[in-house]
């Protein structure tokens, strides 16, 4: 039901905040209440955090994550293996993999995956670049780190074949059954694969 | 785990986001990264109308709602009947009640109710400012619509104290079963004070 509000101000406010994804317009009217109750300056920092977020971010040039600089922290790191570059879909992929403190490389950053029910084909993406970016650069090695999806195995392949003439090393992190789960509740597909791709026992200690 | 940002300003975005209530870090990075992908004039109005809500908004001096202007719509309104006064916590209320169309009185926001554990007593509320409003002007009936806590109940004693020498009617919102609940769920003491202040079944019809 729509509510009825007594302020045009707050009704903005409302409306602007149930924009956001999965954001509903009483979670929305909580948190715009909750700002109401803030000091001035905290709200005014929030207003303007976001503002200037949208006008003065950039993404790196070479590997296209999200940067304060025109190259990213991770490109511009001379500590970096240059030679292995992971490819992912997003920006949030990048933190994921980061996070786990395994690897030191560099990233491209996809911006998506082709999915023509989306609208989104090879051209909408950076394929292109890092096409262009391997045979520059001396990457020996590209890990595939994209989703399982349909769209993300089309991606895979589509990636593999622009690569393969360039005569690297082209690899995609293993699929398996996670860590502490149990095999009773594993897929059928997964554990299945996680039986082909079986690795040697001591290997599978190697941080 | 703490996360690791790529950017100052994404990072500074995110931690804003976070403060909001129920929002943790990973639905803020979700929800800046969607900011992101949105044009810079969609962004720009997001910040900015969380700001001018903030440093606009206004309270009607007569019943302490939020109002665009000096008295609220409610209180500006010929139609409302101005000898009933509805007694209320805070805005949310008083949008729930003029969500129902049941109601066409004025309304008193008190702005929290009486919590001695929060240190909230009865100077920090617009209890004071109601006793005022009701002795000036020909209020008849005072609805006290409180929440059944024991702050609220504490609340309402307080109110009731406090307007009892004004010799006007003071009545409090009918507590009983929800309309389509089934009683087996009821809990004791609502089913017990339903049964209690039972209704005439002829006037349990009227709107």
């Amino acid at each position: 039901m729509q509510q009825q509000f007594s302020s045009t101000l707050l009704e903005n406010a409302v409306n602007e905040f149930a924009k956001l994804p999965g954001i509903g317009r009483k979670t929305a009217l909580r948190l715009v209440l909750h700002l109401l109750k803030q000091p001035e300056e905290d709200v005014e920092l929030f207003g303007n955090t976001c503002i200037q977020l949208r006008r003065d971010i950039r993404y790196c040039k070479v590997c296209h994550n999200i940067s304060d600089t025109e190259v990213c922290h991770i490109c511009a790191n001379p500590g970096r293996d240059r030679e292995t570059v992971c490819v992912v879909e997003n920006v949030k992929d990048v933190m994921s993999v980061e996070n786990t403190q395994q690897y030191r490389g560099l990233y491209h950053v996809l911006g998506g995956v082709i999915s023509p029910m989306d609208g989104v084909g090879p051209k909408d993406l950076e394929i292109e670049s890092l096409v262009e970016r391997v045979s520059r650069e001396h990457v020996k090695e590209v890990i595939l780190a994209l989703s399982t999806t349909m769209e993300g195995d089309t991606t895979n392949f589509y990636i593999f074949r622009k690569l393969a003439p360039l005569n690297i090393r082209i690899t995609t992190i293993a699929r398996g059954v996670a860590i502490g789960d149990e095999l009773e509740y594993a897929d059928e597909i997964t554990l299945g694969r996680s039986i082909l791709n079986r690795v040697d026992f001591t290997s599978s200690f190697k941080q």
